[in-house]
């Protein structure tokens, strides 16, 4: 019943009527970290996404060789879907900022879940855009910034 | 009967079975624009998505004060989804390279698809996934190039 609330709480289950939350909770696994625990790493396959029940999570990147914390998720939040969705390697390490709750979605009951209710497909739609659309202009402003130093860039 | 003919040939809706591509075919408008011609404009809003069924469309991007191609649609291929996804305007300008035949989809009908053949939502999760984990990529060398020559970077 307590995975059933959570889900509730989920944004992306948003739409999901009780049944459902019912059939997808019969699928979640819970896990609990601890703080400072690594979830997944950067590289590592996946095949399962998270969500944050209780608990805070990082996620980090190394870029220019450096470590750099790139989101902090909360309850409610979720991360890992890159992987799931097109099989390929972990783009960034997802470390627990403290002991976390997690809910683990498995890539095949996601996809049973975005079948049964399309609405999920519309939250991550808009998601996936809203993220691209804010590296995006982070990327132009980058460029803009770089042009005006005189910086070759492709 | 071309309609349906095009719409079979486009990536997206290889999942789609006849009878779904019928439907859709039903929804699709025709538009046939000139080489040159600007089929949309950046900053626009807009709520409907592109095929090109036949012909050749550039994507455009203010970059810098610098007016950039960062993407050529050929036949098969689409654009425009950003707008109907998120409601927000468009994030570039689109052009036709040469006489094209686009077909065009309603937001509305665009939902309706992916509700009724939730297979789409996958190969646009892969799509936008694919073209995040891209411009990621590139946003990360960029910054560790910046750097490396001792540009501020957030």
């Amino acid at each position: 019943m307590e995975v059933i609330l959570a889900l509730k709480a989920t944004p992306l289950f948003r739409e999901v009527p009780g049944e459902g939350l019912k059939r997808l909770s019969d699928f979640i696994q819970e896990k609990n970290v601890t703080s400072g625990e690594i979830i997944f790493d950067e590289n590592d396959l996946g095949d399962e996404m998270y969500f944050v029940h209780r608990g805070r999570v990082t996620v980090r990147k190394t870029i220019g060789g450096e470590s750099m914390d790139v989101e902090t998720v909360e309850g409610g939040g979720h991360f890992g879907e890159w992987a799931i969705i097109d099989d390929r390697p972990r783009a960034a390490t997802a470390i627990a900022c403290e002991a976390t709750n997690l809910l683990v979605l498995h890539k095949n009951d996601f996809r049973s879940a975005v079948q049964d209710y399309p609405d999920i497909a519309f939250e991550i739609f808009r998601e996936l855009t809203t993220r691209l659309r804010d590296i995006d202009q982070r990327y132009r402003e980058l460029i803009a910034e770089a042009r005006r130093l005189g910086i070759e860039t492709r």
